[in-house]
């Protein structure tokens, strides 16, 4: 049916700080992007608002924005009326204690999010798919690390029509798995992306301003102090970006 | 947080003939049925209906209907405005010539499914996955078949709570992978499945009546014909139900 065009790729994009980045790094590497959105009942629909803007920026080919039913399924603190910790130890342990899972994870979120890319990048020809996760700043998520990403290329080479006619293989490309945020950011920087322009709180007021103590907030605070810069977004409670 | 209890399943229940007949399985198994079923634009809202009465007369824990996104990514003759095909050589070829996938076929859509449904598991404490597809009436669909499946069985495995935590083991049961149409229509009998209440059809009219002549009605009409059985439901075109 479609053939497959080599240089396309699917980018998992949600506004935040580490998918916008890698949408830059798709980018430079000379990927035309195809930009994946997901509105999913979270409370920080002002992520999609910088979704939207920085796919404009980076020149995506499309940026399609999708529904998911994600809140009626519920489990997490971002789907469902669970209070979002804030001011934790996230400084000390890098968002999770050993073997425990944060409440902020969402049951099946990265598969769900990757299944949608496959399908997708089978529909448009990509071979390709860009996705943010890291294992070091969210050791307390199943689906960010490397093995269970791994999995997911393998399957979705059994899945599709390469699994049946050939011809090609999907690579799933996270290339900020093993970064720390302020690398993240200091790749960010050189690249040219603009940090005002990317929310990563999971608890903003109502005119979309980051709480500025959940752990995202704070592991973002985090990076942008060890990276000795100043961190342009606005917050409601600004913490003075450190760890200190 | 929450923990596995035995003996409770998500089943992906279409509305039609195979994921009713799973659904009478796991009942029997003794499992209590979280089933779930999903509108992604397809043509026939006919089998959501199918659905909610199936899940209803299990006695189904809770039945969850969501919306997905499947129609914006399009691909498929069952999401976009693509000619389902009729009266093909089905009959001969088990609906797929060899080395080529029906434009039924949607992409990534069993990865969806099985994505949502791990999700729902993990959220309400279940272990077990029931999905009725068949790797003998479909083997042109690459996210039919054996292979793919046990894969996702291990990424479920790799993708929830239980991969950090250990304590248990995702499965992903597929009773009737191997099984012809036939088989499958006698042991749905053999359970009580009342098919007059089930739902084949790729393209029913706007009554709802099945079409008698795309890959789905005939591999039906085909399988209760070989069963020595009369199929209850009423088609706009009967053929008799038979390939000879």
């Amino acid at each position: 049916m479609r053939e497959k065009k080599q240089g396309r790729a699917v980018v998992l994009l949600s506004g935040g700080l580490d998918s916008t980045t890698v949408l830059a790094m798709a980018r430079q590497q000379g990927y035309q992007c195809y930009c994946l959105s997901f509105s999913y009942g979270q409370r920080q629909t002002i992520e999609l608002k910088r979704a939207q803007e920085n796919a404009a920026f980076y020149q995506a080919e499309r940026h399609l924005v999708l529904e998911l039913g994600l809140d009626k399924i519920g489990g997490s603190a971002l789907t469902e009326d669970i209070a979002v910790p804030k001011n934790t130890s996230v400084c000390q342990d890098g968002g999770a204690q050993a073997g425990e899972i944060p409440v902020t994870y969402v049951p099946g979120r990265n598969t769900i999010f990757l299944s949608y890319a496959m399908a997708w990048a089978e529909v448009v020809g990509a071979w390709d798919i860009f996705i943010g996760v890291n294992a070091m700043d969210y050791s307390g998520y199943p689906d960010c690390r490397p093995e269970y990403l791994h999995a997911f290329g393998e399957l979705a080479n059994l899945a599709t029509r390469v699994g049946v006619l050939g011809g090609g293989k999907f690579v799933v490309h996270a290339p900020l798995l093993r970064m720390t945020k302020k690398e993240i950011i200091l790749a960010g920087m050189a690249l040219g992306v603009d940090y005002q322009k990317t929310h990563s709180c999971y608890d903003p007021n109502l005119q979309g301003l980051a709480c500025g103590a959940c752990d995202a907030c704070q592991l973002r605070q985090k990076g942008f102090a060890e990276a000795g810069l100043l961190d342009p977004l606005e917050y409601q409670e600004k913490r003075g970006g450190s760890c200190d």
